[in-house]
């Protein structure tokens, strides 16, 4: 099967995108921003291509998980200064509001795909690529992760991408609040005492380790996993009541997939279960 | 006073369960889960006289707060493979929605019973077990305990019971991402690091340790205890500025209790209060 | 401009508060709770001086941020027995709301004034002092900061000025449970570990800390700051979807302030920004 979504062919192993790196390997996907001169600055190009991407994923069966990671040690260092932060100075109002939108559209993006996303983050991960992060699912770090999420020192507000309403749920209100104003660097050390990493890897691992862990995740029931994705997107801002009632609509969808059954016969026979995703 | 609750009596201290364990010592209601050779799964009988247990202690003014446990060195490990998923795999969807919304049941009737709810969590704490502690207040383990939301273990989401509500807010959203989708163990010094637990204990005196923060709980001013559960739970989704509005009113109802008359009787006379509760 | 907003005139800086310390250095107003003999209580007259002070910042366009502290090794002892906690006994109904719905006000004023503010908090930071820090944007503490949500200990619920919202949002639901229903003391290094606290300082340097930290805050690029602010506030119940979109017309604002344009300027140039909040 091979489908067009906007620019991007599916399966996603047969395209080739323009401003990034792709290569899928065991129905895990790895995205390398890849301008390691510059610490992977995003473009105009880049993000509208991710869009393209992520949006493409929903309806691409032979991907079941993520990786987005960088080139040349560094994860992103965010919107380049010259392609990016030059044009919008001179936008008028409507340009502004198309770029933030399309920004923002990333986001949405990486959130509403079913598949899982694993960041691997060595070096500098600072604006938007800070943002790129928090929309994955799991972000492995090393010692050297720098995470920044510097707009004010651009002159701008902490609210980026959705930053005010992510940040706190990762690291809770105060330490959101302080990253938000002050723009400083959070460590890797720091951040996996925050909860902002899932684990610490050594640099020239954490591309491996990452990708083990969406091999992982792509092993398992992903038609569940998708579920699971969408249900902490939906049950953000909603009541633990709701909250348990949409819970267990979606769960008794979940048992009537074969991974279930699967699952329960390799139990009885006493061996390892073989998901299918469906 | 006894009146019945479905198959439930009142008060509690009177009710004699069959699927589980129940002890009322100084206003406080242990229930043990008691079928330790099995590591203390749950069941759909235990399942259905638990919420009714819950749901009944809404009407009970001799109990003030619970303890819930397992015996043997294990908490629960969550719904029994044989006795629950065995046939769930053979059901229709009318018969799996049915016992997902009986499940979620417990959760709510958990959240909404008035009294504080202290788990003490040893050993293996699985599944629905995990669940259960999350519906907890107060969570007390031990160096050996071992957390699992293991739902894709079994080929399912991790959205059950409302886990994709509860831990998120719990151990914030990157750690609850990383629990859910790979459903690995989370141990007792981990989970208190993390917040999931209050405290960590000696095996063999983390049940008395929750007893006595339950009697301590129960000896409070039991009403205000009652409101702010309630407001707990009423806040998960507002805003700030409505529950600071809502707040000021459950306030204003607890500042006519006699409670806080007798507490600042008691300061002025420099003695410790007596609660009554009312 | 001198401008009366209730009894407070601006700007600030030439306002003598009845019942608390000001002084404005810098475009940082800081605010020292002075009764140091009883540990900085609040009273009622305070209370709505603080509420005027904060409501009228919104119109000040000379102050930048604010410094919350207590003189003499304390933060604030919360409010005052003698002077609120006899009163109230006596009160009825509409008396106790309309005291309640003045308290939630201060919250309500110091989360909607445009500028970030920061608490020093040596020493005690009980009941409504803990409420004041939790309403404050950023918190720096010392080795011997001892927080108290006591109002349990008082007869009263934990849910008092938005505690029940706020306190999960910054420490995790479970820690903020074990806080609200226990009224135990959380002291300095474990709430710098929890995340309440963003730092801890030696307790002859905590103010000065806060007063630089402030002091950045205001040179930064202050409209952004308060558009940080505002969003961190609306997002609080919105979905990540929702919160996105809000994001994309937020920032394209700030996008439009001179401060976006001289930090490009800046930069090109090799430089330093001097942002103007405008």
């Amino acid at each position: 099967m091979t489908v067009a979504a906007n620019a991007v062919t599916l399966p996603l192993g047969g395209y080739r995108p323009k401003h990034f790196l792709l290569s899928v390997v065991d129905r895990v996907a790895t995205i390398t921003l890849n301008r390691p001169e510059r610490k992977n600055p995003l473009t105009f190009d880049s993000y509208a291509e991710l869009v393209d991407l992520f949006r493409a994923a929903a309806k691409d069966d032979s991907v079941k998980a993520f990786v987005v990671t960088g080139a040349g040690g560094n994860f992103s260092s965010g919107g380049d200064v010259h392609e990016i932060i030059g044009p919008l100075v001179e936008r008028d109002m409507p340009g502004l509001l198309a770029f933030t939108r399309m920004t923002g559209e990333l986001v949405k993006a990486m959130r509403a795909c079913p598949q899982p996303i694993v960041a691997a983050i060595d070096g500098v991960c600072a604006g938007a690529g800070a943002i790129m992060a928090m929309a994955s699912d799991l972000r492995l770090g090393t010692a050297r992760t720098k995470i920044a999420f510097l707009f004010n020192r651009v002159g701008l507000a902490g609210c980026d991408m959705g930053a005010c309403a992510m940040l706190p749920r990762i690291v809770g209100q105060g330490r959101a609040a302080e990253l938000l104003y002050l723009g400083r660097t959070l460590p890797g050390e720091e951040a996996l005492a925050w909860g902002f990493l899932n684990r610490l890897v050594e640099p020239d691992a954490v591309l491996a380790a990452a990708q083990d862990l969406a091999r992982e995740i792509a092993g398992g029931p992903t038609f569940a996993h998708a579920m699971t994705k969408r249900m902490l997107e939906m049950e953000w801002a909603m009541s633990v009541e709701a909250a348990v009632e949409a819970e267990a609509v979606a769960q008794a969808v979940c048992m009537q997939t074969k991974d279930f059954a699967r699952a329960y016969q390799a139990f009885a026979a006493k061996r390892q279960p073989v998901f299918g995703g469906d």
